[in-house]
Formats: structure tokens, C-alpha cells, sequence
């Protein structure tokens, strides 16, 4: 085949990093804190069968066919509803997607020619990088402190490179499992609020948090200069890509229509057990379940890193989500750390693949998941990284 | 919002025609030949109940939890077993797509940069100029003929304008209902062979056959230079959006990096569900159930064609498939038609969102889908056709 045929955004789009390491890290008897996955111990497997034996002797000849592109409406009315009445939104303003991560991909095609500017926090999401790059705009980075997004560096980058779009997941975040501060949003809008930017504000994790004092939303702050991404991965079932789009109503025509052309629709009969699941079910109770148990996670992960791992390596303390996040003093190289890591059978994801280009990659940097082992394997995993650091310092 | 934030596809994406029709069609009493419906009566219901409850009592946390993005591997190989075994072809050669719809999106993503040359039927499927849009090439069409695509016109077209990809849908074709004979595909192949050209040949109908003779596949013929789509929406069910892409290995690389930048991966408790059904019943029994029944619509509307609609008036004779085509003489405008139509509670698809701009439209032909209606349904709007079409002649 001649190479040429290919398009030039073939060589654009990163290959996954984290892909090519969940492959490495594939044997049975390694702990793996590499991956971003939902325990799926807490997976409401008996209520969706209920609810999928209910939609299917109910309207079995509906479920299963062909459906609109936005999705289904009482479901996207839930949506409104439980996320977004604070802010005058209706189902209207709500488009249903393969999980979040597909409604980058729409964004990027409503928005973003060859060359247009991106902002994108540093680090930042792995997956957002991919998918933008398909669309081969130029990358501006900003980075992420304690508190939220660097303010200054921002406002001097909104000026200097007039993004068309900033990219942030403002609630425990990934990788480095941060939230934005009230104060810092509030902040942060001020700053959007006088420039051209449209802020997609990625919020898969929101429902996982530890502490009972949500904050402000982008949305809010921002109303239609705010695009906020939604998916129910975390707190239902990955496995059925259900995940929204909410934005003004004029953005929201554009994306259907993209929607339309890439794949006619989400898949309808996931939609539908997801929606009789949410009115059979006490979800809430359910995300309390997922937050207890993920809580206990994070504070045993902490308590082993304060066991096992040297006190000059710092890491985030998250409130909430599914990451924390390390960096390493300058004699230890990541990369060998993994690999020395990887034969004492525990993995995690270095923190290349979260930056644009090696440039700005201090190759210090890497993230743990804590939600997906149990509490031996946490011990034993963290206790072996414990080692492998200290191979270094012999 | 500043008009100019948006990206130049946004203008170059046809808006979607059917949907719009649809939508003018929405009222309860309206027999509608317009859609693109498998008959809903025929999806199997009690099966997928039964694979559904299997998959979750067995397996509930894995077929619930992320997973790969090519797709579930024994569903790979169970398409690659049954559709590709005289191409040699394996799982490795298999992306499992949402819909084939998605499939396109994620080809032209491989391949196409803006200004390059997609070769299509005229008229062609409006959900691939739609896909293609996106990606802002330049469209170059060849005629259809009875018995497949018009051979002079298509290599006079490859040699003068040297398109990366030829899209057609060799099986039943949408709109026409035509197939291409055995013979014409493989003076293609040869066309096609000489060329940088890639083929993708699109099968969503392929075993929607009313006659017992199978043709020989682009993909038997072209090897590695044909890109092979097919779907499982019309013989399972069309909500769980459950396509495939099968080509050669190092497309099928590219492809994969596009998928996972775009969605992760295809609904994995669908993918589950789906095999477990392969594996339990017996799809050709229930194939062969729908190809009666649509055989059984495909006569009747032809013969109500021939007791209602004037004998000047051209229409083609499907041996599969879901759809067939009508050609009027220059007095009747079709738009006018669809209006009076429309009055009549009567609904088709016009052709022009088949064609390539309106230059190329004639404006005399429509499509009609006759697996969706039952008999009186099929009788009662043959005739209201016949009338709109005599209110032109009084």
C-alpha cells in the first residue's frame, strides 16, 4: 500500500502510551495501579438485569430500534435535571454520546480547523490529547497547581494565543486528581468570561468525591461559554459508553449533526436499561457505596505511601476521584522506575503521555489508581514501588 | 457567540435531508416509505432476553468493565469465520464499529486530508457523503447501471482524478436496490487493481438476499485494496449499533488509534450480548425468517407499483435488500410530489440528498423502503402515490 494515501493527521495522533503499558503489564500476578478502571465489584449487575429484562418485555420492538441522534429524551431530561438546574438547561441542551470521551472527538469537529489554538492543562488528560490531535490544532499548555488552574500563566496565554477552545477536568482531576478551588473557578471565569475561549469542562468524576461540599460549576460561572461533559462510566457501567454533552443550543445543533454523520446515534438500548435503572434504583445510594469503598482505597494507598515510600516524594491528596499523583526527586527516572517496578509486579503509568511532546515531560512525574485493587493488593503494591525507589539510592 | 469559532466542515456537512423528511412525517397517521427501518416485528426479543440475562448472571462484572478497543476477539472471529474465509482474513483484521456508519468516520479519518478525492456512486449512500463531508474532500461520482457501475465512466474517472478511496455498496444497493452482476465486479477489480485507489465495499444488506445465488465479495477480488464494512443492525438489531470494519493489517492499526482517540471502544455488554445470541441460536433460521418476510413486502409493492402507479413511470426490481427506486418522467417535480404525497398520508425519501450538490440532481427520482410497512399499509400507499402522481396529468 502506498504510505502516501495516509492522512497527515495519521502521524499526528499519539499512539496510547497507556495502551502499549497495559500490555506490558498483562501477566496475572502483577498489581496494577496503570489503569483508569471502576472496581467492578460495586457494578449494579443484578439491578441492570432487572432493568434490561424490563425494557425488553415491555417495548422489546422499540429498545432494539434505530433512534435519534441527541438520544433518548426522559433520559436526557434526567440529565438536565440532576446536573444542570441551576443553570436554565433542558434536555434540549443535551446530546447523548459513546461515554464522554466521544464528545471530544464531536467538539473537535465543530470547532477546530488545521492549526487553531487549544489549551489544555499540563498535565493533562491523555485522552483529550488524542482525540484533539486528530484535528491537528496547535497545543497551548497551562499548568495545574494545588488549588486549580495556574491563573496568571493562563490570562498571559488567553491573550498571547486566543484558543479557540481550554480543555479542563476541574474536578479531581486526572491525572493528578486536584480539584479547582471555588475561588479559583470563579477566578478562572473572570478570565474566560473577557476572551473568546469556549472552556470544555470534563467532569467524569464528580460524583466520586470524599467530602460533602460540591463546588460551583464552570457551567454556572460560565452559561454558554461553558461546555460540560458528563458520563456515567464511573457511577453505572463503562462497558455501555453513556456518557453527554451539554452546551448552548446553537453548539448543540452543530454537534448532532457531526453526531449524525459519525454514527447516527448511541447505542438506544443502553439508554434505555440506563434509564429504567435510574428510576428503579436508588442511585444515590449506590454512589455512596462507590464513594465509601473508594475512600477507604485512597486513605490506605496514602497510609502505604507514608509507610513505604521516601518522604522527599511528594503526591496529591485527592478529595475525590479515581488518581494520585507523584513526583519524584531527579535520581529517579521514571521510565526505569517502571520497568524495575514492573518486575517486582506492580505497574503504574509514567507521566509522559499527560504532556505535549517530551519538552515539556520532566519525566519525574507518575499516577496511581487506587480504585481498582483491593487492600492487600495496595499494601503489596505500594510496598514493592517502596523498593523499587529504593533501588535507586543503593 | 463569534460566528467565526467555528470549523469550515461545520458549512460542508449536509445537514441531514431524511431527517428533516422524517420529522415532516412524524404524524401517527402517515405511511411512511421513507425511512431506512428493519421491521421491528422480526428483531429477536426473547433471544436477546435470554443471551442478556446469560452474559450478566455469568459474567456481570466483565461484560460490564471497559475493554478493548478493537472489539470482543471470539466476535472478531466469529465475522471473520463467516464472512471473510476465502480472504484469509482473522480477528486481527477486524475493528468492531459503532454501526458501519462509525466506520466511515474512522476511514476517512485514516486517510483523508482536505481537498483529497472520494470517488462515489451516483446517486450513493447520503450517510457516507455525509461521513466523508466532514473531512472536506472533493467528491467525484460514477454513474449506476443495472447491473452495477457504469466501467468507462469509473476508469476514466480514476485515471483523471486519482481518488484515494471509492466508496460504494456493491449488495442492494442504497438507494437503487441494484447489485452489481459478477461480471462487473471483476472488470472492476481489474479498474480498480491498476490504481492507487482503495475500495470500500459497504455490506449492511448483503444476507438480506431474496434469491439463492451470492455474488463473489470486492474483498475476494481486491485483497488488501478493499476495505470491507458490514453490520449486524439488519439482521439483529439496529439499537446496539454493531458494525465492523475488516481490511488489511496496517489499516487496521491506523484505525484502531482513530477509534480509541474517538471513543475508547464499540458498547461492550452489547458486543457480549450479540455473541452469546450467535452462540445459542441459530441467526441463519432467523435470517432466512426476515428475508421471507421482506421478500413477501418487496413483491407486493411491485405488484401495487404495477396495479397503481402509470406504466411510464421506471422502477427497480431488488433482489435484496430494503429499498427500491423510481425514476419519473420530466412533468412530475419530486419535491412538488412529496408535498402532495405528504397530504396524502404518503411519505418517501426524494433523491436528492443521494447526489452530490444540486447540479447532479435531477430532481425526478425517489426511494422507496418497503420492509418497514405491512401489506395494507404497503397497498393504501402505493395507491395515495399513484393519485399524487395522476394530480400532475389531470
Amino acid at each position: 500500500m502506498a504510505k502516501n494515501l495516509y492522512s497527515s493527521r495519521v502521524n499526528r495522533v499519539p499512539k496510547s502510551f497507556v495502551r502499549e503499558i497495559l500490555k506490558a503489564t498483562e501477566k496475572p500476578e502483577i498489581i496494577s495501579f496503570a489503569g483508569g478502571l471502576p472496581n467492578p465489584n460495586f457494578f449494579p449487575v443484578d439491578d441492570i438485569m432487572q432493568a434490561t429484562n424490563k425494557v425488553l418485555s415491555s417495548e422489546g420492538e422499540k429498545v432494539l430500534q434505530y433512534s435519534t441522534t441527541e438520544g433518548y429524551v426522559p433520559l436526557r431530561e434526567y440529565i438536565a435535571n440532576r446536573y444542570y438546574s441551576d443553570c436554565g438547561i433542558t434536555a434540549d441542551n443535551i446530546v447523548i454520546t459513546n461515554g464522554s470521551q466521544q464528545a471530544l472527538d464531536l467538539i473537535a469537529k465543530v470547532f477546530l480547523d488545521v492549526g487553531d489554538n487549544v489549551m489544555l492543562e499540563r498535565p493533562g488528560y491523555l485522552g483529550a490529547i488524542q482525540s484533539f490531535s486528530m484535528y491537528e490544532p496547535d497545543f497551548v499548555t497551562v499548568g495545574i497547581q494545588d488549588d486549580g488552574i495556574d491563573l496568571h500563566e493562563l490570562e498571559k496565554k488567553i491573550n498571547e494565543f486566543k484558543p479557540k477552545l481550554f480543555y479542563a477536568v476541574t474536578n479531581y482531576h486526572n491525572p493528578t486528581g486536584i480539584s479547582y478551588s471555588n475561588q479559583n473557578r470563579t477566578a478562572l471565569s473572570e478570565i474566560i468570561r473577557t476572551s473568546n475561549t469556549i472552556m470544555i469542562d470534563d467532569n467524569p468524576y464528580g460524583e466520586l468525591t470524599f467530602y460533602d461540599k460540591p463546588h460551583v460549576t464552570m457551567k454556572k460561572l460560565l452559561g454558554a461559554q461553558c461546555i460540560s461533559l458528563g458520563s456515567f462510566s464511573k457511577i453505572f457501567a463503562p462497558a455501555m459508553r453513556l456518557g453527554w454533552v451539554c452546551a448552548d443550543k446553537e453548539i448543540i445543533d452543530k454537534i448532532i449533526t457531526m453526531k449524525q454523520a459519525s454514527d447516527l446515534h448511541t447505542n438506544y438500548f443502553s439508554q434505555r436499561i440506563l434509564y429504567q435503572y435510574l428510576m428503579d434504583s436508588d442511585i444515590d445510594r449506590h454512589i455512596n457505596k462507590i464513594r465509601e469503598e473508594y475512600k477507604v482505597r485512597r486513605d490506605y494507598m496514602i497510609e502505604m505511601i507514608k509507610e513505604y515510600i521516601p518522604s522527599d516524594i511528594k503526591y496529591t491528596e485527592p478529595d475525590g476521584g479515581m488518581f494520585l499523583w507523584m513526583e519524584l526527586p531527579s535520581d529517579i527516572d521514571v521510565m526505569k522506575l517502571f520497568d524495575i517496578a514492573n518486575k517486582k509486579n506492580v505497574a503504574f503509568v509514567p507521566g509522559a503521555p499527560f504532556y505535549i511532546g517530551n519538552e515539556e515531560n520532566p519525566n519525574l512525574t507518575l499516577r496511581l489508581n487506587y480504585t481498582n485493587s483491593e487492600l492487600d493488593d495496595i499494601r503489596n503494591g505500594i510496598c514493592s514501588l517502596g523498593e523499587a525507589i529504593a533501588s535507586f539510592r543503593r
